[in-house]
């Protein structure tokens, strides 16, 4: 890495990192030296501390459909400490802790003047591989850009990110667990409270108990619910889901009676709030199947890995049901997440248990390995000191 | 008509009575002569003295996957007066005008009494043809039993009906209006009002200008929605539908550009609601795509013709719109209906330009016929007197 011209000029210049580069869909990342530009005008730099694996890297790794933007820098979960500021911005300075943001908030326009979105229309999230300014890479290989992810690409030592992509968090927070809250863990927690706002008492089922089912769970139990229900194929995930919040366990290849029904029976009559967490937008009917009539409510979180289209039966809305989603919890990101990270530091949230593996940035194949495999909450990847 | 039995024993008997019966699906009702049970316990009579023809009566008719449950009586927005009451009903006496309901009000389980529900699990919207406390029809041909349309079966002098399935109504309200306020009417008001709560200032578009979605827009526009968009096939609907508060009108046919993307334009983003109100569930993805992201709402009204199933691309969701269903507008319907007809009385709300037709009984076939035209918003059925 050199940082002659940066710290030459105090005008930050093109740096070489090493970065984690996918050359195709699927294929096992090879880590380059790879140029990056200065932050552009309202962009930052920053040198990534942390960065935790989520499904959806997985999931857009996998995919085929967007074959065309390789080779690319994965990652969107992420901590790291300010390098270099672009042009106007005044918000961030070198030396501050921050949270990449996957979703970004612009503070200006209508959907983030509005207090009933987080779905910001300048910073939203970014499927192209590019930066929202430009359309253009930050990234390259000799001379040859890279593609973006989600406009943050923090498999890298460093990446630039719009500077309303990233959040500024206490400096007392401890890097390497706080990347989690730049998405699953908000993502699960928000949905739980600010799209569902789950009420005292209620019935609850969880569909999926990864990192985002388990912090959904979490969200509930704080919400005081009297019934967490965890559906999931892995035994083995139970105890922990215990530890947050799930009161019963069901296991789908463990009865022939369709989900639903046993939910229906559990909870005499459905649960009041049911969450897809898997990312299977087959399981969508099933969830709302399992919501109670009259007041039942659905919330989708996940980033599907096969069909994109719901399907659901017309008469499991007009009995009552509502199907709504969620996009990082319905956080408005810049607005709310610092106020996460301070929970956190209060010991108020959970988060550490839902690192199960911690891996240094060379072996970040075996992470997307991890995560295929099931078996892994969060694997976070240290980066270089 | 025989009234001997009650007449002389004051004790209501079975009685005869003209009934309009359909004997299979989508075959012409015929006027028979039919014999009704005395009201079962909790069960009242009622003389019938209005009855409009819904589009789902005309679905349901139409449709084939009922066949085994014929002959049957359709109708289920009606008004009537109380000819006598079962054991245990002290709410109606005989003389008491009353509007049916095609889902009724326990007011005891726990929807009832949750405040949040309209989704009574003891009354409910009845899909076999029978009374909801034995599972019986009360109606028969020369013994033979005779299967009912949502426990109201109105399209007959007299019906008999559970005493939480009709609501007792000022007696100066003309019953030849309010009937539509038993269906129809109530469903588009209750859709804009308790299930979307539109808020003033907002933008709404309207799918399907019939019955329903004209109340809708009434709602709206009481509500102060500052543009609704009525989007619908027949252009003659259109001078009607400004008088009830529709501000654009957009036909389909009349241009090549998708209807999400027309209202999109026309909205600056997409619409804060968006009403399916055709009964058409391949028009809810249309619905979805036409709100805005981050809070639009797309609420779905009709009864699907054809395909049950909702089929929609996860990413509507995922970027901040709910979807949810509205049974009779979430009317409480005993408790709330009654309310609707003091406004009509009061001129607060607009019904009487909805009925475009009036027929007597004997012509109920032309009201069908007419209904499938597509040009009747409602037919009022006269039933002799």
């Amino acid at each position: 890495m050199s940082l002659t011209d940066s710290v030459q000029n105090k005008e930050p210049g093109v740096i070489t990192c090493k970065a984690a580069v996918a050359w195709g869909p699927g294929e096992a990342m090879v880590i380059e030296e790879v140029e990056l530009s200065p932050p552009q005008p309202m962009e930052i730099r920053v040198k990534v501390v942390s960065t935790s694996l989520c499904r959806s890297d997985v999931t857009a790794w996998l995919s085929q459909a967007q074959a065309s933007i390789y080779p690319r820098i994965f990652g969107h979960e992420a901590s790291g400490i300010v390098e270099s500021v672009g042009q106007g911005v005044t918000e961030f300075v070198e030396g501050d802790h921050v949270l990449t943001l996957f979703t970004g908030e612009c503070m200006r326009c209508r959907h983030c003047t509005s207090g009933k979105s987080n779905i910001c229309q300048v910073l939203g999230l970014e499927r192209k591989g590019v930066m929202h300014s430009d359309q253009k890479m930050r990234f390259s290989i000799k001379g040859k850009p890279v593609y973006h992810y989600c406009a943050v690409s923090s498999f890298s030592e460093y990446t630039v990110v719009h500077s309303g992509c990233a959040v500024k968090v206490s400096s007392n927070a401890p890097l390497d667990k706080i990347c989690l809250l730049s998405c699953g863990a908000a993502a699960g927690l928000g949905a739980a409270w600010k799209v569902a706002n789950i009420s005292e008492g209620s019935k609850v089922v969880i569909f999926g108990l990864g990192t985002v089912g388990l912090s959904v769970a979490q969200g509930a139990k704080m919400r005081g619910a009297s019934q967490i229900i965890g559906v999931d194929t892995m035994q083995e995930k139970y105890e922990k889901a215990k530890a947050f919040g799930v009161t019963e366990f069901l296991n789908p290849n463990d009865t022939d009676e369709p989900i639903p029904q046993v939910i229906k029976r559990l909870t005499d009559g459905g649960a009041d709030y049911s969450f897809e967490c898997i990312g299977d937008t087959g399981m969508i009917t099933t969830a709302l199947q399992s919501c109670c009539d009259g007041w039942g409510l659905t919330v989708t979180l996940g980033v599907p890995k096969l069909k994109p289209e719901i399907t659901a039966h017309y008469g499991l809305l007009l009995t009552g049901r509502t199907l709504t989603g969620s996009l990082f919890g319905g956080w408005k990101p810049k607005s709310e997440i610092p106020s996460l990270v301070d929970m956190y530091l209060r010991k108020e949230i959970e988060i550490d248990d839902l690192i199960t593996h911690n891996l240094p940035f060379e072996e970040i194949n075996k992470a997307f390995d991890l995560m295929k495999s099931g078996t892994c909450l969060r694997c976070v990847i240290h980066m270089p000191k």
